[in-house]
């Protein structure tokens, strides 16, 4: 059995279902799907702002899911916020949306559009397809300037899929990457719309994780990704206090007063 | 029941068995694989002039596994010879080793080292890591020089073993990635010597190809990746003439008289 | 009259003063500097995950600023978290130490070399590079693996200096960076030991800053770093809440029930 | 006397007529011009299939070049078939026409447009563009969609030189290269309507060769490019097995059974 | 006092006016700005030609400069001409408006317009793009086919501002960069059409100047940036002999005949 | 016949001849080499302020050349000075010696190491690299350390020998390319001790015009390199003046005053 948290960074549970939905419609038979949001930060991600903020939560996520052995995490945002400390913190792989959407865009086309809700959130995509190795590959990033919210709304399906068909033709590009977590039940629409393979980065983060886990790959220890150093945190945030000893948080413990269910 | 043929490019039987090991202990119990080699072509591949020589053989086997309703393929030479002429032909995913291995390896990692056979594949191996977007990760490219006939050698396993921790020491790199299929046993020595997380190209394909089979993507038929057109071939390469009409090479056929057994 | 604050991200109040003093010693008269760190977060920053949780702080400070008619910021940690969100919060300029630093180092010299505290701090340092379009100017991040909080004991000034002219040395680079807040008062022993130009970002940033507000510059607040929308933030973090209406947050107004004294 | 031969990588005669006389239009009346093709293989090239089919025969006219005591080769497609491969093989230079044609249009402009047949090769057109390093310099590749063994029909070669006029000014570039071998007689009429420079590759990989065989300029024997080591191959491809000893084919032969004239 | 010299590197006394104004309405109170033009050149700047024969005359003006103790320069024209060789000479900092242009741009905005003269300019536009490592952020160079001295004229400064409208609308960039300094007094104009910041360079140029005066900053003498070796002159450039000894030109002298009054 | 005309860019005569004799060495029958250095400038280019005033000398031997009727031109030091201006200038082609070499470097292997003369210039040589896309395959810049007027002087031959074969030992590249014109004639003792192709940029510069040339291909005149426009010089430079009409120089005449003989 392979338990894999799928963290949804904000706080909309109806996003945390859809997620999970799609989660568990891909994940293996033997694979444990658990979605779940945080208890603090924003209701939804569109500025730097909120994905900042989101960030903390994140972790209590990882810190918790830590305590309960899990083998490993999906970050479920497009920004894939706090995916270097996530991966700090925990024992097993983590893996983001956009992270794992641009890779397996790029195993089925030279190239991919994304289709992303609001235009201020596209200079993040770049970054991220920029540090995933995808920027060559990236031919455009579109936004349909639907907010996150609203696109279990009425005709927010329909609009994203014309926009994905919209961005293939006019980029010329082979795939189209759905750009947030909250599409991740339009890859039916949007495929019949679009003609071109269509993916997801929910189902995708699940599968990668599922591999890693199963080739007994975890984030190196080594440099970069070592365990955070012990450290006092004081204030709001000094539930994150990093206690001594230890190589992973699963032994190190972090001292979290705060509720994650 | 997904069904993967894993290739191994080269005519040499014991690698096959090697590659074909290793793949079916990382797959699901619900995929089949099977490991096959091209009844034409060189029996290692150690140049420029091999790889190009091994790609009508990969070619061969993949139209032979069109026609048996293959779900996806992996080319399981380093080089990743024939990949993008693999993908006009199948309908389902096809995958390199080398592609799969430096997209799991920059999953677990920010930099890596890679440790291959002869020194004179060390262009061919930064080649790849520059079309896969993983140039920025890679830190170095280290040659055994062991030909690849010999890693089943006295010796071969821990001389490997030892180059990879040396590779990682003096390139700083959070992972090491095993440059030749014929490692592809050698994972546990490595892992112990080096102390990083080891990335083994077929292991990590085969599970790749399983999450896009999964995920219900398949390579782009929008652009560079649309079937062939048709074709007539002549002399020695005459069986690869493509006959007109049809989407995927199983519908339009490869006049193939060539045995692929 | 230029009102200028620089936040020490973290909560080492020791540092904090390092960090204002040399501010002050290189403001211009007519620049009033506050230099303020949060009351919340970690007590250093050598990990992602410090960095990451040391950002709740940093935007509470710029809020703080914000309601106090603050005309620009430095954020004074060379990982410069949370920039891009302070960018959104903040009416003027925002400007990170490693942004200030590389960009001043390019201005008298070709090539740089980075110094930093701890080994596992340098893929960001190079992170940030690529961002700030100095990757190719960067020829070397050297860690002392002193930590933050040792920066101001015995010998440690000596054993950065001592690094320093060893870096410009083997990387045969023309100008060194400070690549730590922590290492603002080492400018004059590291000048003479490496001979070439130092660069401290706190002070290059408090510079830069006042240039841009002289300038009437301020960031746009056209696409990416548009204010923030409002957004409803729950928990430990509802704090963050962004109330409705308003362009900056000056207006909009941050619910902030922290203190930032 | 310099003896270049000129292989046109497909087997359609009528091409390798039109770039053998345009190698024997551009060349120094003291170099001897061989225009062949190869006796196996796919009659026009328009997919990564042909492509990677079209090598063995490629390499079976080097072989067959090195047995004849040619002084260098051209690659007369614009994919540059097998280039790296016949680079291990021939004793004297190897150039392919995409290669010389980027070369030399970087030495008239500063930018330039690719004009090629089928929109499925735009990719290949851009591989090679970043591989030769002028990926910077090109604006566009603009496919005019005509097959290849179309082109000397009616109206192509005007269809040809009115795309190459609106690719030199949507794209801004100031030189115009012909994507594909059978447009090696359109210069003129494309030179009049564009009015920019016009790079057409036969030529000028013709010209280079002649050029680096006069400087006693060779393909370097070290490393990458050392000749391939000796090796066993199977069935239909037996004939390539290379012989031990010998540090070109020239000495240590392919045992090449099959026909090339 | 810090004693700046712009200098203008045409022969036009109206745009060395228009220049001085700015510089001096953006300098600190403690700051003294010459504003010179050379005794030798092209009236204004239009081609590689006029740009590379500006060369000398703002090389005399450093010399001047260095004789007379000044503290840091300006190059006022957004080709930077001579900024490599200026900084040879000079003990203190050299700027060039287009370097100062860009670093700003980017401390305001993810992505800067540039709105240049004449079309031909743009090349050189984008080569100190990447020169400064502000290529990706970039998005357009926008020519106003203006000639540099008609820039004062009847309906000019309307021009560009609309133009620059144009161009970051199109390019969806967040700053809008005057490409010439002959606009240095266009910036409320183009700010209120623009709708975004509008940065000019020869005020970003004075502000950074000081600012790496008031750091104690000045080139670096180890490398490329070392005095320039003794060395005759012939002809009518005579008078640029360098003298023997000395580190910096102040020292070592240019036997400098011309006037530069 | 071809009449190319080669330009030493610094004053010394003896290394006017050295250049010529390997012009001439290399030249087809039918070419007309005129080696030239100009009448005023420096003596030899060591600095980034000898290479620009070094541009006046060559631009004015460029001018005499238009007027005589000359076929194409080489800028016979190795950071190509005026090469962009001297474009312009020309009716037919000019190439620079590095762009040359380095061109033709990449044509005999994938990497190549730089041997040059004093270390100051290694920047201008990885400048020039980025420019010619040949950045990737430099592996290394090495100074001898040797001043350029040195090199005919006793064992500067042999320190440059061995010097080039420890530079392909270390970067273990495939080719070296010299990075002086003042090392021309040391082709065979490079070649002896390094045991790889020596590429010298005189000889690569004279063919590849002499291929340019007989392609027909001149620079083109749309955009960047379209003739300068009419202008006044003052002063010193008042002989560059360029006279109204004309498309070329050669048409639009320079009015210039100064002796090239």
């Amino acid at each position: 059995m392979t338990r894999i948290t799928v963290i949804n960074p904000n706080t909309a549970r109806a996003m945390t279902e859809t997620v999970g939905r799609r989660a568990r419609a891909v994940a293996a038979p033997s694979t444990a799907v658990a979605a779940v949001s945080p208890s603090m930060g924003p209701e939804s991600i569109e500025s730097h702002y909120d994905e900042a903020l989101a960030v903390p939560g994140v972790l209590a996520e990882i810190a918790a899911g830590e305590r309960d052995g899990t083998d490993g995490y999906v970050i479920a945002c497009f920004g894939d916020p706090g995916l270097d400390a996530a991966r700090e913190l925990a024992a097993g792989p983590v893996v983001g949306v956009a992270e794992a959407a641009m890779h397996a865009a790029t195993l089925v086309g030279r190239t991919f559009s994304v289709v992303t809700t609001l235009s201020r959130t596209a200079g993040r995509a770049w970054d991220l397809a920029h540090r995933y190795g995808a920027a060559g590959a990236c031919r455009g990033v579109h936004a349909c300037d639907i907010p996150v919210l609203d696109l279990d709304g009425p005709g927010a399906r329909e609009a994203v899929a014309d926009l994905c068909a919209r961005a293939v033709r006019e980029d010329g590009s082979d795939v189209v990457v759905l750009g947030c977590a909250g599409m991740a039940a339009f890859c039916d629409e949007v495929a019949e719309k679009a003609g071109v393979p269509v993916v997801e980065g929910v189902g995708a983060a699940v599968k990668l994780v599922e591999a890693l886990v199963a080739l007994g790959l975890r984030t190196s220890r080594r440099g970069e990704y070592a365990p955070p150093p012990p450290k006092r945190y004081s204030g709001l945030l000094g539930g994150f206090t990093v206690g001594p000893e230890g190589q992973t948080l699963r032994q190190a413990g972090i001292q979290a007063p705060f509720s994650t269910t």
